[in-house]
């Protein structure tokens, strides 16, 4: 059913947990429009997720990394380009934890060494993956790379406590490398600002039905889905977006620029 | 060559005056991609451009209107709607025209008359579009409307005079009326924000080469020419952009993001 | 009870009506910390509002203008410079009002002619006392120039209606004309992005009680006063901010920067 | 010379290392305005820098504190408001330094541990401070705290490397910690996004004149000096601005809104 939009593209997708991850609905499309992809996921979430299940379905090699390692980055870079026979095309960095948030930690009392793991889990691992891709010489030329994000970089969210940070963070990372990338590749590097989505990860932050319920008022189109998420991050490693570089890009329904919607306050 | 990513899809093309267009680069890849399009100019480009002979290559209607007629777009509407056999999926307004730049007035020396009919033309043009279109109901669902747009409506490029001014209203404009075409249709409103192209309009523009130049060496991936843009308006009309809406989108090869290129100091 | 911090400077108000106007308030603070003023509104609102009461207890000259008309607006710089006794040293512009809102005509119904009046009373007003002020060189070096805005530039209000492109021309007029000021005089232009304010003016908006208490949940310090604006509008005045230009700076409790708050879902 | 605008108020002003810093004015500006301050910096920069000096000419306490020690920060907030005989009213911010830069590593060639260390120093001290002044409840109602950052949060400037994302994180503690600080006690956070300034520090970075020069004719009104900066912190100090909050202020003579200088061009 694609439209061969990928045809003879290769990358990897980093993330994709179950079937309800973003990520594993791009791995799906990216598929389906023609290319050929590696998986990577953390060793512990290749252990309870069912990626070697998309794997199998998607004829996809699966790699263990854990992206705050450079050594399980090289190994995955050296392993995906003798899977490809070559460079690749694309990345897609769909990574988020944060320890604080998980061990219920305030954001006024929270512990910094736990907030250093979180920002090399969500946001550095970006950095490492990039850095080791270049070392590797393992893009070709008008690739594309993306990040998950959220608005939570923008706009403060109490509860998102410091993935706020990490997402500024992240993309921050994007700007940057995206400027060495121009230079040395012509590769763009862009991050997606996504809706809430209802994922296994995404669902587990405290108040976040009413939230996502929240946000799908106040987006004029309603939130985006992973599906539709995964439509758009086809469009962004297709050759038709290829002089877009260094962007936040949100995906949201409208959300990141509507001041009031009057759903919000019963008006309509 | 296409990959029929706008199959079945039928849409109105404002703006294309002769092969330097950028709406020129899009109706013709719109068709490529397998859509039915309906070309229109203002009566007086009609003559002197080609949008004839474009409208023959393509087998698309070619219907005058002044922008600035609420009579004419009615017609438009009317017409095109007939020509189609029904409502449309996408409409790209590509138009702007500033008459004190052309009557050589600068920015402290502004005409307000003229600056009343630059912004009529330039980007009241837009809403009026949007409303005839909602007024004659003629937007299929899931729709997209586009205009471009340039960087001017968020930074001072002197030269630019009351075009920046009249770009920020364009983009206003797709924010607010993408709220009501979101809530009414699921319509999305996008402005592209696009380098400097070497059109016939923008190579009008005082010190423009020199100015090209600069852009081009601010932006890591060099200027976007007006065929890179052709197809970042297919991804955005095609369905793989559902939940994008009300955004103003950057395709420029990394230009909005930089604050200083080595290249520009001549450090690198 | 002033700190003396506008001592020695002169400048122009426009906008105040009455004792609930921001503008009013501003002219208060301004004498307070030692300027001397004129006050300015059209010749309509003079006769309505308290304005030469005001005028008298500021030991203030009240002279009426047309902010729409070159003509009335020559009159009052000259009038101004004479009664300074030379070039003056802040502008406030704080005028505002849309034709479609006030004969209730929806955004997506459009009358093109009154859209065309808004944007000439609510914005190129701007530019055109700018314009005069340079013609007439009426401002002393290091000068200040600010006008009143709102964050429905940015994001969307639905019932703001076309007061969001007339939002969106002010601020693009502070950018581009702030930049003209700064080469030729070293003066700063800027706009103040004020919270929802219970203004005559203000107060007279669709919903507006609903759509201010929910403004004031939003801002994590509540909405900020017409009284603290003019706090504000001193410390832009004064020579305390000099190299401050060409900003749109939120006054609004730290609404612009927040996704959302938990008063609103009653989470808190 | 001063206004008395800061009579009666009390605060810590970190970062002070010789004559040229920013906070060296700041805190000079600070008692010239009535207020009542104490002076830190680290253990090694108390040692080589000359701020007893200034210690004693504004009759201010020093205290050392590595900002990156909770244990140094609670003895900090412990003796200052001991020093004060209560609670303060402001804090500046203005800590930075990059271990990658200083140990000459290009930007994709990154030493992670470094990074880590350079965030610690440059960003999360912002948060120890804050959580540490909270938990100590050491701020009075309508206090201010300030943080000094640079423009490189937004946009690429290559050389600036890791700091630009240093600076990210700064602004989005800035963010976050300011909703909190305006619940509990209506205290505003902002950082202050200052010109490339002539200081100790600054002076430092590879290619940094020409760089200096660079935005000095990109800016309207020149690069806004550390002298100015200190004014402007007064201004955000005081009274005047109580509902700005959780903003990045930009005092930069307006380079941040420029595209395009014709200066840069030699076209003017």
């Amino acid at each position: 059913m694609g439209n061969n939009l990928l045809q003879g593209k290769k990358g990897i997708i980093f993330g994709a947990l179950d079937d309800q991850s973003i990520a594993w609905k791009v791995a799906e499309r990216c598929v389906e429009e023609g290319a050929e992809i590696v998986l990577t996921n953390a060793p512990v979430a290749l252990r309870f997720g069912g990626i070697h299940e998309l794997g199998e379905k998607l004829n996809a090699k699966v790699i263990a990394a854990d992206a705050t390692s450079n050594e399980d980055l090289e190994n995955l870079m050296d392993q995906s380009m003798e899977t490809f026979g070559g460079k690749m095309d694309f990345i897609l960095h769909s990574i988020g934890m944060s320890l604080n948030v998980r061990k219920k930690r305030e954001y006024n009392d929270i512990n910094y060494d736990w907030m250093h793991k979180t920002f090399d889990i969500s946001a550095m691992s970006f950095h490492r993956v990039m850095q080791m891709a270049m070392k590797k010489d393992a893009m070709n030329e008008w690739g594309s790379i993306l990040a998950l994000t959220y608005i939570a970089a923008q706009r403060v969210f109490p509860d998102y406590n410091e993935m706020a940070e990490s997402k500024s963070l992240l993309e921050s990372f994007a700007r940057s490398f995206g400027y060495h990338w121009a230079k040395a590749k012509k590769v763009r590097v862009n991050t997606i600002s996504q809706s809430p989505t209802m994922t296994t990860a995404g669902s587990g932050v405290k108040g976040f039905e009413e939230f996502f319920s929240y946000s799908d008022k106040m987006s004029p189109l309603g939130n985006a889905s992973a599906g539709a998420c995964a439509d758009y991050c086809v469009s962004l490693f297709s050759d038709l977006t290829r002089y877009v570089t260094m962007q936040n890009l949100y995906h949201d329904g409208g959300f990141s620029n509507m001041g009031m919607a009057p759903e919000i306050l019963n008006l309509k």
